[in-house]
Order: structure tokens, then sequence, then C-alpha cells
């Protein structure tokens, strides 16, 4: 296992040198679905889903044996300006509610055979009120990104990223508005479904983060610990982990992807190894992912977070892999190849 | 079980009165939404689908129990203009395959927990060259409409459609052109990957099969049998069926879309118990698809045929269906609700 960052500089140094896809075994898939019985490119992304994984685990076989689920929560101080439509209390409880089995990500887990595991970031702490000051101190944000780097321990081999945190959505709009400009307004959603009016708060609560902090978010690891929160920090670890370590990774929605925009302004590089589950309904998702140069898998209008898109999409990669490796070749099968015209 | 239809007449009969989907049911699952823990409306599509699954089988707790992919084979005489990539005997091939479980489908029916039936229209009696005269008579294309309505046979409750026969993309264009209009090309696609000389070769046959038969093409029954096929005139037997007997249809790409559209020109309500599993990259499927009033679940760029759109859209299906019946209400959770702004 990599050694955990105590600081920004650590995090830096390791974003910096991330590890690259194997050709070799891309090009042992792409030579296998030549083979299968159907014809070439007929299964379309399904194929190069396969050669994904096959590229970022280095196999040139690939295969999933340990998914998981990795849902990270987290308390917001800026839950206090009224910018969701339920209490801040929600978080623990929707917390209690994963462990009891009664979320839809605890469903879609079982439909797809994945694993859940919940990582609680101090939910009893909720980080400052970016309207106010910086959310985390950088010890603090520093050792949420290390707990982060946890989510693929244990021989976890494909991991989606899910969150939970009233407010969250907040701080991600502060965090796109940060790196990519525009107005507020711009990259606010109605989140858990605010009202009008709600939606006028969250904004000037994002307005008024940008306002505050705005000498300091050139670095994208200070847009991160004064903009951001406990699982938007433990979420860029876990992709920074999972690099380190060749697992391929699945994006969830609108939250999710602050993490990983904040890896990708640090390098342009540092999400090749993630698939973007679905594009959400939330507010300004699609023009996340066309930022970050990803595709969604699916696009389902779906906008819960816990994972729950990436962990649907899941059932996508399992059956590309399961086609990759099951499926008989011509030769097997004795099917005739193509003709030539 | 409904009566199986002799002719035309009988098939006309079935198709013009059509049983209507529980407005009770959807209700009943609308209400429960509103209590599982989530935001209302967050699940999306998720939510629709398991209103729309409850509201076709009559049940207020949707379930799927015995979901099947009913796979139609059948041979074309049209193949003979040399319209596919592959020879006409990768039909049989591709049959012999999925029963030794090698083909895309086989795998993803395995991945999402679907059982598979494949149904040989007479493999060996091509249906006559479209160009040259009917595909079939009137009697062999309802006894082929008949044999495609024990799809459902046997207590299957959610039923997934699918194809396979070379020189089957080259009807289903046909089928468009005469239903939809427009020039033959606007509907032909490169099927299993043929070359620009093969794509005007089918282009030819679709044109040419349209001017002979031009003068009966205004019923859309005539339609199915001159320029359709055995796997064709079976599709809509099943679809038929399903409505009758309340069984929610996944349609595939394509060629399932013909017979979905042969039904749909003699009554425009007799696909609405139908979800499109997904759009297909062949041709004009998406503009298929909008006549059809049918947005799709799924997006991926895949043009296999098998039915492998439909079933890996039915992992969607089951997800959305394992959500409503196992998440945990606000109440049974203790997770506070909206508040009031």
């Amino acid at each position: 296992m990599i050694g955990t960052p105590q600081t920004f500089d650590a995090i830096r140094m390791l974003v910096a040198r991330l590890p690259e896809a194997s050709q070799t075994c891309l090009e042992a898939v792409q030579a296998r679905q030549a083979e299968l019985t159907k014809p070439p490119g007929s299964l379309g992304r399904l194929e190069e889903i396969a050669a994904f994984v096959a590229a970022w685990q280095q196999k040139p076989q690939p295969a999933v044996n340990r998914p998981l689920v990795a849902v990270f929560a987290a308390s917001h101080g800026v839950a206090k300006q009224n910018v969701s439509a339920y209490p801040a209390s929600v978080t623990r409880a929707m917390v209690d509610n994963f462990a009891a089995g009664g979320a839809a990500i605890n469903q879609i887990c079982k439909a797809n055979g994945l694993g859940l595991m919940v990582f609680n970031l101090a939910l009893d702490i909720p980080s400052e009120d970016i309207t106010a000051g910086p959310a985390l101190e950088e010890t603090d944000a520093a050792a949420s990104f290390a707990y982060g780097m946890e989510a693929i321990s244990g021989g976890v081999d494909l991991l989606c990223l899910g969150e939970m945190g009233i407010g969250n959505t907040t701080v991600a709009a502060a965090i796109y508005h940060a790196l990519y400009g525009g107005e507020a307004a711009d990259w606010v959603g109605y989140g858990t479904g605010i009202d009008r009016q709600g939606f006028e708060r969250k904004t000037a609560a994002v307005a008024a983060a940008i306002a505050r902090h705005k000498d300091f978010l050139a670095d994208p690891l200070e847009v991160m610990r004064r903009l951001g929160g406990r699982e938007i920090a433990a979420m860029a670890g876990a992709i920074t982990a999972a690099r380190l370590e060749r697992v391929p990774v699945v994006l969830d929605g609108y939250v999710v992807c602050a993490a990983a925009a904040i890896l990708h302004a640090m390098n342009t590089s540092a999400l090749d190894h993630c698939l973007a589950g679905h594009v959400s309904a939330e507010g300004a998702h699609r023009q996340v992912l066309d930022r970050l140069g990803k595709e969604p898998l699916l696009n389902l209008g779906m906008r819960l977070g816990e994972g729950s898109g990436a962990a649907l999409a899941f059932g996508i990669i399992k059956a590309a892999l399961m086609c990759h490796s099951g499926m008989a070749t011509f030769a097997e099968a004795k099917v005739a190849g193509r003709r030539n015209h």
C-alpha cells in the first residue's frame, strides 16, 4: 500500500506522478473482441469498457471479483444557511438507513452484486460554513484525503464512489464556480428539491463563499479545503489511491464529480482511470462532465447521490466483462466470419 | 390464455381492442414512492419504471419473478441480394451458439438473472426475397404471429424481445420505408458492418421491394407479410400477447422495433406496455423510436441484436423494482422529511 499523505505538498507529489494504463492489455482485449461471435464493434461501449478495465487493472483478461461502493458521509456548516430541503440531521439518519439496508443504494448494490461500505467523516463535527471561513484546516483536509485512500483496501478491484451530506450540493457548486468561473447561478442546482427561494439562498451562499475566499482559489487543494468538506477530500483520496493501485473507478453524480474536478484541475490525466456512471439531473452536471472529458454510461434523470448512479452503471460494466470473458469465438462456435466483398 | 389468431382479420380484431393500464396501481406506486427515503423524484426514470410495471401488471406492488428474453430467429430470402457482411448460414450457427451459451445474449442474461428462450421459425425455409415477391403468405405470417404469442406462456412476467436473422436489417428498413415514407437510404443502416458497396446494394434492395409492393402497403399487416419475415410477425404476436396478458415488454433495437412499428401503425396505443431498452447505433433507430414515442433507457452504441440491449436494460428495471419494494419509508427509517420553507 502507498503511504498516506499528511500534507498538501505530499498530495501534490502523489497526484503529479500517476501510473498510466497498460497499452499491452488494452490491445489483448481488442484482439479477443475481434474473435468473439459478434460483428466487430457491435457491443459498442461494452467493448470499450472491457478494454478500459483491462488496461487499468493491467490484466489481459479483465475481471471484477470484489467491486465496492464506497459512500463518504460528512456534515456541512453551510447547511445552516438553509440551502437544503432537508434538515442537517438527515445526514446521520441516512447513514443509519444505509447500515439498516433501507436506502436506494442498498437495493442497487444487492441488484448488482456490489459490496457497500460507508465511511463516516466526523459527522458530529460539521465543516465550517464556507461563507464564513475555510471549510477545513489543511491537516483536517489532508487527513480526510488519507482516510479516503482506505476505500480500496482489502482487495477491492473496482470502486464506485458515492456520498451523503446535507449541504454538499452547495459546496460542490462552490467548487465548480471556483474552478470554472462564470456566475454562481451557472453551477447551482435544486439539490434535494429546494424551492425557488431556497435556490436563491443557495446561489447567494455560493457567491458569498467565492467572494470570501477569492484570493486563495488558484490552488485546487485550497479550493477543496476552503469550499469543500471532508467527503470531498476523502473522495479525492479514494480516486487517487485507486489510480495508484490500478483499480478502475466509477464516478457518480454532481457531488462526486466535484472531488474528481479537484484532481482534474491538478492533473488533467488524473481521471483517466475513471468512468462516469451517469449524468445527473442536478444542475450543471452535464457541463461538469464535459469539462472532465467524460461521456456518462447512463442518463436516467437521477439526482439522489449515495453512489446510486455509479452502482447502477456497474451493471453495464459487469455485463461487459462477462461478454468479454464468457462469449465463444467464431472458431469455438464454428460460426462463419465476415465475407470478403 | 387468449385464442391464437389464424388470419389477419383475427389479428386486426385483437389489436383493435387492447386492455389499458391500471391507474389505481400506478397511483399506489406513486404514493409509496413519496414515502421512501429519498427526495421526491430523485430516482428519475427508476420511479417511472416501477409505476409503469405496476400499472401494466395490475399489481400495486410491482415485481418480476420470471423475466424472459425471447429471441426469434428466421431466414430471409433477401439475403441472396448480398445485403449482409455475413453469409446466411450464420443465422443457424448463431442459434446453435445461443444453445451452447456462447453468444453475448447468454452472458447478459446470466449477468441480469434473465431466462432465455430461442424460437426457431423454420430456419431451413427462408422467406421469399422481398424484391421478388411477398416474403410470406398470409397463412404463414399469421401462423408466425400466433407462434410468437407463445413467448409469454409459462408465467413469464416481463418479456425482453430479441431476434437473429441474416438479412433482417434489410427487411426492417423496408418496413420503415413503407410505413414512414422518405427515401430508402433514410432507413438503411450498415447492419452487421457492410461496406459502402454493400450499403448501396441494401438500399437498392429496399427501394426495389417498395416498388414491387407499392400498391399493397397501406395495410400494416400487408407491410409485415410482404416486406418482413417470420421473426417480425412472431415478435408482433409476442408484443400483442404480452399486452393481453398484462406482461410488460422491453423492446430491443432496430429490427425488434420494426415488429413494434407494425402494431403501432395499426393502433397508436398498441405499444403502451413497452419500454425501449436502448437506442441502437444502427441506421435510423433513433428516428424510429421518435415515431413510436419511446425514450430509450440506454444509449451505448450497441448494434448487435439478439435482444442484447433489452436484456441489458433489464438490469435497470430490476434495480428500479428492488428500490421500490425494498427501500425503507421515512417513518420506518426515522428519517426527517422535507422541511417547510
